[in-house]
């Protein structure tokens, strides 16, 4: 029974240490798979220069083992400490997991595994768990709130900005025509979102003096409702800011008082 | 009598649901046209590119025919429910619904229907039916008051932005000349729109010192005057952010009191 | 002495009609030289675009004597109006008016007046006289005024632009080099100013992995740094927002009142 | 004794005049200074154009010599003059100064001093020194400080933008592949950077259409996300402008009164 009760602590000791960031060792694990990631992550980006994998295959090549021998380890050891593995497996981070470990092994099985590979750019995801480390970071709690107090106003803008350019697309469709490199109306609607969004590649660029007089329209059109989002959030943040302080009144419980006020704006009452 | 009355009544309730959004089969009928529209939408879409065409004629022929029967149903209905139907008819959405319904048809009798196919087209211009749907969500309309507060001032930024173009557009032509794609002072002003909006298609690129150097100014003054509707925007937005509250003092019925006011910012009165 | 006096009177008239914009044909004056200049710039850029010109030449020609016996009338009635004419005919203004109304005449005496018809685009510059029209609206005050406020860190901000393009400039010169299109360090500081306000025409494209990433380091830069000025503008409309209000306090003479304020907020006395 | 007190004023004064700017003549050096800068950068830039350095190559070689001399009398008035020539020398300035003016005179030595001229670019870095200068302009401290507060939100925003372009640039690699430009994936990262930050230089565009498709995604992402940066700094600048005023309260010593404030908002005691 004592063994056993070691054995529980420590698996309690390793679920402590993979799956939360409380303690040192935990916060040490964080750090060393977020390494292991992005080296994972520059791995997959080297091999896919050509020229450098022909010259470093071998390196590359174990390097890649390395790697999917500790997100193997890592893997299992996820499974061994939780108390409900199957919960583990088939949740998003699970299969992402299981999927980003997996091509390399099955590359000594089949011959032909080239388009396994394509399934070790799925490790991108794993970046998410990163991403998660984010909350620590105080700064990116504001921005998250001010983006998700003016969704519904960014989707609406995305909706007309979607609108007009089917719109505007169509109407160059139109004018220009195939000769000139609008082929077809979603071809145009892509430029027309281009145009919209001031990226401008140049790939397709109209020829016809009505088309650019349409596309200046698009253009100058472009150019000022970039003011409207940047309106939204901006005043989003600027609340945010404002209502900053999180104090609650002691006589009648108001919140959002000004950061350094001194008196409750709802009684009146000194803090 | 009382077949005429029943009679009226079944217009009545077509008028309701066509015309009306508040019952639940108004509602229903909104959606189902928002889809038909989408629907006709991307089906003259697809028709326009050339290859997905060749392949799927038979089935974009037929597509085509559903959706013109169905907006032809619903073309009649609106006729029929309406009390007033040539105001109707010879409305702005009345004469979109007929040419955008009418094109498949004279292609039966027609045989050289290509340029009528352009027509159908017009039934993007019913998107805007589906852009009034917007008014119920709540963001569209603190983005539609900021955008009406602030339209005078974006008029008046947009007629700097064009004189600015053309002065600047005629420098370039001068500078380059038409040997450097600068051929005509329309064009040359096309390309400052272009530059100054940061679209930068690249399809026209000054080559001499001079011409890069002025480029420069103008690319420095677009990165720097966008902040203008910007700004306006953001003040606009700001300004109803905090004038948000409806509510009326009872006292001296004064308005735009802050969200979280409890006491009148006009006479003191307690709310 | 009468007859002086009518053509004082007569002279007061004129000087009224073109310099000032009070009297309805004051008003009815500037509204036809707005009209006059538009046309004249329009004629400029048509007769630049060499199609038009082989096509319609004796159309443009003509016009073009109409707009110069009108610029010329003009000129003589703004030189007989004023008081002190040589004041005029050397300020900024006099001197536009001349230079575009000139040219005209001196293609009848020189052949080769091709140089000269350059000097038809300063017409151009008399855009400014329509541009003095704007002060009537208001919305362009409030714009002015946040432009001037925020003029002296706009110029701190464009310095820093301009050094930061320098420094890029040349790293990408030596990292590129000529082989690439960054054949000289102005064009790679060219290059840099296309880059970071996010214009980017493609001419001249970074090709080393190296140049790369250095131009992901700028565009990123630049996508960042655009809230800059947009934050300096912002502020500053926003701060002329709220002290929009010009009423000056009876009591204590302060200024700066809140659009709908009813105490003064430096003594307390209402007003 | 009496000497050597002259030559310790004698060297006080010239620290005076190259180290600090309170006096007259410092700030005389300073303006020097800056041009001897600006003149440099711009022979270098000068140097670096191919045709212009073949047909002006004397004047320039002069001219770069008479830089060189001026920066070294420079270089050893500011070791003569310091109290610890060693903590100057082995400084960054002290470092730059050296490596900036030495090429030319290494130039006499060897023959094959072609790479060495490239060190004369670092002259660019001594352009910081002006910089500092801009201390001296109220206008960039506001910047500073609203940067200064905005810099961790802003560096968790760029770590969003380049995960984000990570993502999408593997995507586009796998749906574009390398027959489209797309060669790898540094390069499609590249270019997704290029596009969500709107440059889109168009030296690598979208073919497919799930390649357009996503490509729209991307741009209006960008278009949109601009609004954050924006927003940050916005609302960091209006607090700074809100907050201006450095005075402290009499009587409970609060700061950050509103500029216009007669009250302390903290204690209610008049200023």
């Amino acid at each position: 029974m004592k063994n056993e009760n070691k054995k529980a602590d420590w698996k309690e000791k390793i679920h402590e240490i993979i799956y939360e960031a409380d303690t040192k060792e935990g916060k040490l694990f964080d750090v060393i798979l977020l390494i292991a990631i992005l080296a994972s992550i520059i791995l997959v980006m080297l091999e896919s220069i050509k020229s450098f994998d022909a010259k470093y295959h071998n390196f590359l090549n174990i390097s890649e083992w390395i790697i999917t021998i500790l997100f193997s380890i890592e893997y299992i050891l996820r499974i061994i400490s939780i108390k409900k593995p199957f919960k583990y497996i088939f949740s998003f981070y699970g299969i992402i997991d299981l999927l980003s470990t997996i091509p390399k092994y099955l590359s000594l099985i089949l011959l032909n595994s080239h388009h396994l590979a394509a399934f070790r750019a799925l490790r991108l995801l794993r970046v998410f768990r990163i991403l998660k480390l984010t909350r620590y970071i105080g700064a990116s709690n504001t921005l998250m709130k001010a983006l998700q107090a003016s969704k519904a106003k960014i989707a609406v803008f995305i909706f007309f900005i979607v609108i007009i350019c089917i719109l505007l697309g169509t109407l160059m469709y139109m004018i220009e025509g195939a000769e000139n490199g609008f082929t077809s109306i979603p071809r145009s609607v892509y430029w027309a979102i281009v145009t919209l969004t001031t990226v401008g590649f140049g790939d397709i660029a109209p020829q016809t003096p009505l088309g650019q007089l349409i596309a200046s329209v698009i253009m100058i059109l472009g150019y000022g409702i970039i003011a409207i989002p940047t309106g939204i959030v901006s005043s989003e943040i600027a609340k945010k800011n404002i209502d900053l302080n999180t104090h609650t009144c002691n006589t009648c419980a108001a919140e959002k008082h000004k950061e350094n006020a001194s008196f409750c704006h709802n009684c009146g009452s000194k803090f």
